[in-house]
């Protein structure tokens, strides 16, 4: 390969689990030339101090102060809490930057959802337009010639790539969506949280965010998009006591009696040419999935109903997998490298 | 207390997960004076060899053969899988015992849902509508005059607890019900089956018997009963990688938006007298529950729905600390003899 | 059961994991009246805001300022970090009270192990003599003549309970002993902990503190009065991934080989009036004790050694539950009073 | 890379656990043209079927009958329980072929071990001659010129690669060596065991085989090749509620003191060329090394003893990943190839 070829890569903000995956995904990764991390409250550690699991899969890097962006690189993905990326997209956009934000800022299409859901005045209101939501499976080429990519939320990963299929063709069968979703904890993150703590979460599960979860305008967004019309759509969150996976089960509720065959012929095809998805002929496991960049499907029909199960890696294909494969798409190179064959744990 | 007023008490088949909390309960019951064992493949073992951590918290029992049943007790709790307590309940209710049933052979209402469900020609319709569905925390004692008790299943208990006050009151506005259960492996009891290892199911989750599973008849001819209109319901059942525990999440639409605390309060009124069932201002955790009779219930309203939360300990309230609950209720004691105060672990 | 011989208890600092547990048993304690909680950071907060899960198995409690302790109860226990008991303890004791502290800060003889392993000047080496180390399975009334019970650490009283039979009678023989002991991760509390989170804890395990583990000098200043004379003893500390359990595995080489059964004999003649040791014939399992105050041991003797496995809970016989049954003790009631039979979950 | 240069695999019994990680790694390795799997009770079955996860990640395989091993392949890996490998190994050495036997059927020196330890009479009392015990991080190429691999058990593995370099140097200062190892329940494999389900397992720990793990001869014959005189060796294993990993503890009591640094000296040493030992400053956590081929030992000392720690995924560095490593020995290509970087889960 030739070396001129390679790129350099910035993570912004990239110390906490999402930032693992992502720097353990692009020191494999055959097009990256150099990775530069820059962090606020780890800034002059070293990344083996930060993850001793990582010595001897990578070299080591000393994190830089999130003060002093390079601006020389070519790509950067930013893994910030939400209503911190606004302050670092709009510079790197201006000088021509590739984006990939894998936090929340810039996923919804309006001010005013933000405002709604999220607690604030969203300043970029330009951007927003601009950006392309990165559900990576469910975009080509020709979806990749904005230098921002949103990377989409780890459950609307999980719950999108599941029903989109089924609202482009069936929208107009749909009475109601129901969507229980179960996520590992690694999802809240790395910060000491008491109600987190194994002591706690041990043997235990429970729901939150019931009624008030910023990831259900995000998925909602893109049914009404993908043609959801009057039918109801709800989205609840509970936790497992497992550290990585999501597991997203969606009730339809139907019109009408649907045939099943018929309706997996219509995801073998819009997922034909997708080497991440894998549509299962039972329901999935989150085991099957842990470590990869893979969401699993399955379609089970009933009386005038169907469930839609989906699971994926919360880390991987819900953050860091997807944020790998919107650059390779970006790009336009395969979108498998750096990714597909190999499998990660937390 | 007269020893006199105190009672025997048989158990057919009780030695898997259900049967030792079953030993326990009534080991510690201040009205039971004697349990009686009967078992097919472990005749003749001591309830110490099975059960080593019971050793020091109650008397040893030697298991007698089921080829043998006693019927000189008083009341006979069955635990074993379906199909076969049509072998034992009948001959019991004709010699004037009081049964509960905690298997599934009498709590569908019809031969038909038999044939449907559990694909088998049921002998004794007679006893399928002779006996009471026993969801205790939803009867009082003008319930308790029939002998045979089908003991409710573990995933309706959690259930039905929850949808039951919202359906009397609000059927007419519902628009779709999806209920989406998690059950803890111990549902699946004790015998070997290599997809429950905890190599396979650590850090693990999965949906099963999608479209299939037994309990949905059973949940939704009870919600009929009480007013369940057209609206569909659907119920689908997931393991969670943790030995007991159930989380169940009931997503209604409704027609019209609600008042959240008018419709708490239907709740609290209809559970005023229930010792165990614990009305929540948060989603409850299975921990709360795990080693107790409860039933935890949560009400969160959105836009045009509700979505209803509910735990139990699967062993306990949705088996052996029920079918207690039933024989005090049978008997007409105080509900909570011998099942509460007790204590959880952490 | 005459009331005027109940007493009143006093809790101090025991809003944590172990606070919680002391809390169920006295609640359920039938000669305990009634009971009080001082703390700090939780003063003025309801237990049933603070523990969810206790609602509706006793009644509730609102927490009192620490600063203002009522000095008119019978007995106190404390659950305070180390170094905060010393504020506490001697007005009690002075005033005559009873006093269990659970912490550390009395379990040590002598102020220079003070020094050596907690960094700290001890300031109350008479009440250190003064003291009984409240190791309640080896100590029969006359052992409950003083008003201070130091309660014993947890995984000392896991080690300690099982080495002391085969010391008192075998320490002559034995070339060394290696205890290696894993613990859960409540040990560690409640106190918001990065590195004790689910994502990080699940599916993992890890030595910590080797070499410089608190409960190494108060096993071994137990050890030495117990008759250990030259042969080395070392402890290592481990974490597991579970909430609660303590499993102890002490090694002894030894300078001949022994018959098992007569060290067995050993053991039961020693714990033949303790209703909290089991001796078991196979190493016990966590599961076993969970929930309970047994300690289970089991002796395994090959070739010139013995392994001596023992587990226990850490938050009932590591701490709470001990502490109530060395209550029982200095009162001389009944030492199950309160504690047993009672239960545990699957 | 020229296409003549690769090789043709067997894997003889691999539909296990084991075969797994073997059947991932083969199918990443660049050196290897195809490979063979062939087992008894699955044959016939395709590899999606057996571990749907591996879908995506790697061309089916059909599995063929044991019954005929195909003979024209190099190198053929043997995952069978112990006693059936002596079916296979003598015929695949005679017609000249490697062979990395990953049971237990060679790694003990003398047909009288085996009679003593494994209950069975050997019948290949040469070939425990010809043999090389691979534990691949103490061997250099001039270890490699026979044709069978007896692969180490997995906690012989953790044991010795910790204990080796400690014994070669300071022999003649120990006292005693206790050894004791938690281990995942992988290592148990995926047959159907009801003491091993989820239900039992879960929250639990507990010693098993003590006084007659199979694993203790195998490590003490090579600690006394090393130089290990006259202080004993003990080794006890425990069960972890973890799917993979084993964790060991060796505890050496000393006849002087010695100081740490130096002893550091000899592991860095001795570790120099290793790409898969790890040497750590803290404890190491199994989490660390889970997916991965890296064994990370941490030396901790204090008076007159050291306290050695190790931690190795029990699938891959103590199976399947030493197994690929000693077949890159054996070839003589870099030990890394298609090991590492990479990472997977169970």
């Amino acid at each position: 390969m030739n070396e001129t070829n390679k790129i350099k890569v910035g993570i912004i903000g990239g110390t906490g689990y999402t930032g693992k995956e992502l720097l353990t995904l692009c020191s494999n990764h055959p097009k990256i030339d150099s990775i530069s991390i820059f962090a606020q409250s780890t800034a002059g550690k070293s990344i083996y101090d930060i993850f001793p699991d990582l010595v001897g899969l990578m070299n080591d890097i000393v994190v830089k102060s999130a003060d002093e962006i390079d601006y020389s690189l070519d790509i950067y993905f930013i893994a910030l809490p939400h209503g911190i990326s606004l302050k670092f997209v709009p510079e790197l956009i201006k000088k021509g930057k590739k984006v990939v934000d894998l936090g929340g800022d810039f996923r919804l299409n309006s001010v005013d959802l933000y405002k709604k859901w999220y607690k604030f005045d969203h300043s970029e209101s330009d951007l927003l337009s601009e950006k392309t939501y990165g559900l990576a499976d469910t975009l080509d080429s020709s979806n990749y010639e904005k230098s921002l990519i949103a990377n989409p939320g780890c459950y609307p990963t999980s719950v999108l790539l599941g029903l989109i299929p089924f609202i482009q063709t069936y929208s107009k069968k749909v009475l109601s969506i129901s969507t229980v979703s179960y996520s590992g904890t690694s999802g809240a993150g790395k910060a000491p949280n008491a109600s987190l703590l194994l002591s706690e979460m041990h043997g235990n599960a429970k729901a939150y965010n019931l009624n008030s979860h910023r990831h259900e305008p995000e998925i909602l967004q893109v049914l009404v998009e993908k043609g959801l019309g009057g039918a109801p759509f709800s989205f609840s969150t509970h936790l497992l006591p497992l550290a990585s996976g999501i597991y997203s089960t969606s009730v339809i509720h139907l019109k009408e009696n649907l045939d099943e065959s018929e309706v997996k012929s219509v995801y073998l095809n819009y997922y034909k040419n997708s080497p991440f998805v894998r549509l299962r002929e039972t329901p999935p496991e989150i085991r099957w999935v842990l470590g990869t960049n893979f969401c699993d499907i399955n379609l089970s029909t009933g009386e005038k109903r169907i469930i839609i199960t989906s699971s994926i890696d919360n880390l991987i294909k819900g953050a860091s997998g997807q944020a790998v494969q919107n650059m390779n798409k970006l790009y336009d190179w395969d979108e498998r490298l750096g990714i597909l064959p190999r499998r990660q744990t937390l």
